[in-house]
């Protein structure tokens, strides 16, 4: 796909309702699961984290699968920008603390940035692995 | 496919493209500040966490204004969805312990979360004076 044909922000915007649409929906998906956690958000965001890592080490100059400047601003700010939320997850917070659950309140925040370190984390390494594979 | 949630699908998908361009023009405008600490992404996050509890206070049905579901779904979900973000705060926090600064790796978490803590709830607070306020 040509990338560079459209404006950089058209592209983002494209990413960015693609995306936020998708948080949406693995929202609804996991609603079921998500009453004393907020799982759905946690879930999106270390996914996403996962994600953003991945592509975007796969996909440098020096990668394995170089993508020009704009693909890369249309799935890293766009896509994974969009899906992840970091205003779901300090609402959520704050809705555990109103509700008298402060313990659950600091597991929130404790799980959602560990998991998303170490997703991040775990992106960066798969896709530098993939790298030094030789075909 | 339910056709109900098409509309607010559509709805969701402007906002977050809206959302997520904003971002992008922030991240850019605040990129000179952002040298040692991804401060951007941090003014995003914590801005966006004091606009989506501002205004889910003032909007509820009990709120001083009240805004449909759909119009709530287009704001949180879209726009502040869209708008915030997870991934690019995981990355930039791995790209510092990646360059030896697990300092200010650590710093960037606290910030991010603490700002955003005070942030949430102080939207939460000032839009729950505001429902009080008589006119």
């Amino acid at each position: 796909m040509d990338f560079d044909r459209l404006p950089a922000t058209l592209w983002i915007a494209a990413g960015g309702a693609l995306g936020t649409v998708g948080r949406y929906w693995v929202g609804i998906w996991m609603a079921r699961w998500s009453q004393s956690l907020p799982w759905g958000t946690i879930a999106i965001n270390v996914t996403g984290s996962f994600a953003i890592a991945f592509f975007a080490t796969l996909t440098t100059a020096a990668g394995r699968y170089p993508v020009s400047d704009v693909g890369r601003l249309f799935f890293m700010v766009g896509i994974c920008g969009g899906y992840t939320t970091f205003s779901s997850f300090t609402l959520q917070t704050l809705d555990l603390l109103r509700g008298g659950a402060p313990g659950r309140a600091l597991l929130n925040i404790g799980i959602s940035v560990v998991l998303g370190m170490l997703a991040v984390s775990a992106g960066y390494l798969v896709a530098e692995r993939l790298n030094q594979t030789t075909v």
